[in-house]
């Protein structure tokens, strides 16, 4: 009772065995939320649907009074307003992003943090001005390795006070591909307050961490950023002291849009017996998801599912279908998603301590009664 | 394995002493949402922050093929698509709506079910037709005593299959006071999907569960609805024999914006020590919220904060703010709401099976260092 930080912001830690879900990961879950599954069904989530997390407060941010300042290593630097980044000339990109730690809370031992399942994604139409644009007004200095963005949600995290803060590899920042964004609009409206309003960045093909929100700094740093979301949290390790593998594109995933109708309270489906049409998505940060794979029987056997291709430099999921048909019991749906460079979902989950990147294949339980 | 509904949907019950959430709390937390507390310092709640529950699944709605019929002890059953509702005259209300069963999570012993904390409510501005209007249209007859409101949203419950139904005392659904609404907008655009898109009820005063969103039947009836949702749920009752007593209004709450910023685990609040302004929203279905009190010390002493009055015929939360002074330490911060009826909030909840209506004052801890 000292009145330090470190009173009420602990260090990370993996749940004991056998111990339910705290109160704390708890208030973290009624705080955030995921995408219900059936949503899978809109090929964009409409905005209240997609998947938010939140690290600290949603700031309260005016889009009048905002400014984006841009410095460090470059030659000009810029202080924007929302009005002179609408200025710009926009593009507008159908992106999927999905939560580092999506499926953290089936991990065993479980990390405690925020306790995804497997919900934890959307799709969105961002609308904004690519970085590169306004990199290259502020012109960026030969010796530039890093850019450093600042949202303005700040808050503690394992006892670090700290404004929310990433940074991109220059190559990455001023590139095409991804072709990163500072995003003002979203499915064709504002931001609304939960996705970054005013100014968000975004990421194609990365897990949702990198496109920090409420954006109101980059800086052009000559070092790589050692700030506690690069280099404490977001790394893919073993144990504590492991300096680990930095946290960046999504691993392929596929869902499924639970079919029939749930139990309110298991979630188990109910069908009916007969043809089922199965449905849903499939995306890969590391390129178009190339096959898809449906399992009626926990993953013993795989079908070929029926798939879209994705759109020629697109980075959004990707639709799927498969026709079953249900007989009388019960049934483990999942499906499998593989991507262009050959990797694919596991069926048995990797661990790591920070439960990031978690693509383990969905489990949907079935029940066909008549 | 025989099939059947019972075998993946149990009884309600109450989790055992020391258990931890379960597995299936935490995928009903991962796709409903509570409003993230600091987003109180919205007079009205964006779409996308406003509490949502769903007992089944968001239905695939089309406002542009949706039908609502009117039927049952009616002189004239109607057929009416949402261009014939929009056709009528409109009226909007800001109403603020709070899951009946917010806070259940801190209940012990714990009712199952959806696990909310403190933060399912919300406020927003619904536009749609009084019900009212509708009623006269189709003229009920005098044997009617109840309308019964069916919803598109269909699944099992407790081995109970069905859409999700509930009834009103045909004075409520004709009556003023409340202004019942059949609604088909939320702070001026459609309906989001869940919402209840295109069509819902909204009675405001009344915990949601009577809000019946997807709504495309209202059925008047001779006789009382003896239905699941609210026979079975939505009942103050102490144990699974007692006939218990209906859930109707919601009962007098306030609720503190948390000051300062957060700890992303324990979501502890810290403050530097000098003034600090509290502020919050207070509401009751029971008419308006006369009296907001402070304590700054978990509950012992009391002080009255300043409380703006409800608009007259308004629906909606009550500002109200208090200057506190934050010395270095730790503090638990609650505010206590009393409406104009003379009920207050409890400092010790009481407890009913189904866990609704917990009102027990919030308690918000914080840490003042420099």
């Amino acid at each position: 009772m000292d009145g330090s930080l470190g009173e009420v912001s602990t260090p990370g830690r993996v749940a004991d065995d056998g111990e339910g879900i705290s109160a704390q990961e708890l208030a973290l879950a009624a705080r955030n939320h995921g995408l219900p599954l059936e949503a899978l069904r809109y090929e964009v989530t409409p905005a209240g649907l997609h998947y938010v997390l939140v690290h600290y407060d949603i700031p309260a941010a005016e889009a009048g009074t905002w400014r984006l300042s841009v410095g460090g290593r470059v030659r000009t630097p810029l202080d924007l307003d929302v009005a002179a980044l609408r200025a710009l000339p926009a593009v507008t990109h159908r992106v999927t992003m999905e939560c580092a730690g999506n499926g953290r809370a089936r991990l065993l031992p479980r990390p405690v943090s925020q306790p995804w399942l497997v919900e934890a994604v959307g799709t969105a139409e961002w609308t904004g001005v690519p970085l590169r644009t306004v990199l290259a007004e502020a012109g960026v200095l030969p010796d530039a390795v890093e850019a450093v963005f600042t949202g303005a949600d700040h808050g503690v995290e394992r006892g670090v006070e700290q404004d929310y803060r990433r940074s991109l590899p220059v190559r990455v920042a001023t590139g095409e591909d991804p072709p990163v964004l500072i995003a003002y609009a979203m499915n064709g409206g504002p931001l609304p307050p939960q996705h970054g309003h005013p100014l968000r960045l975004v990421v194609p093909g990365w897990y949702g961490m990198a496109h920090v929100k409420w954006l109101r700094d980059i800086t052009l740093a000559d070092a790589p950023f050692t700030g506690f979301q690069q280099s404490v949290a977001y790394r893919y390790r073993q144990a504590p002291d492991d300096p680990g593998v930095a946290v960046t594109r999504m691993l392929p995933r596929a869902l499924l849009v639970p079919p029939g109708f749930p139990d309110f309270m298991s979630r188990v489906r109910v069908v009916r017996p007969g043809p089922v049409r199965l449905a849903g998505r499939a995306w890969s940060g590391g390129g178009p998801v190339v096959r898809v794979e449906v399992s009626a029987d926990g993953g013993a056997g795989w079908a070929r599912a029926r798939l879209a291709p994705r759109e020629p430099g697109g980075w959004a999921w990707q639709a799927w279908r498969y026709d079953w048909t249900a007989t009388p019991g019960r049934h483990t749906l999942s499906a499998r998603a593989t991507d262009a460079e050959g990797r694919t979902q596991p069926l048995e989950q990797p661990w790591n301590r920070g439960g990031f990147g978690n693509n383990l294949v969905q489990r949907v339980p079935v029940l066909c009664c008549r």
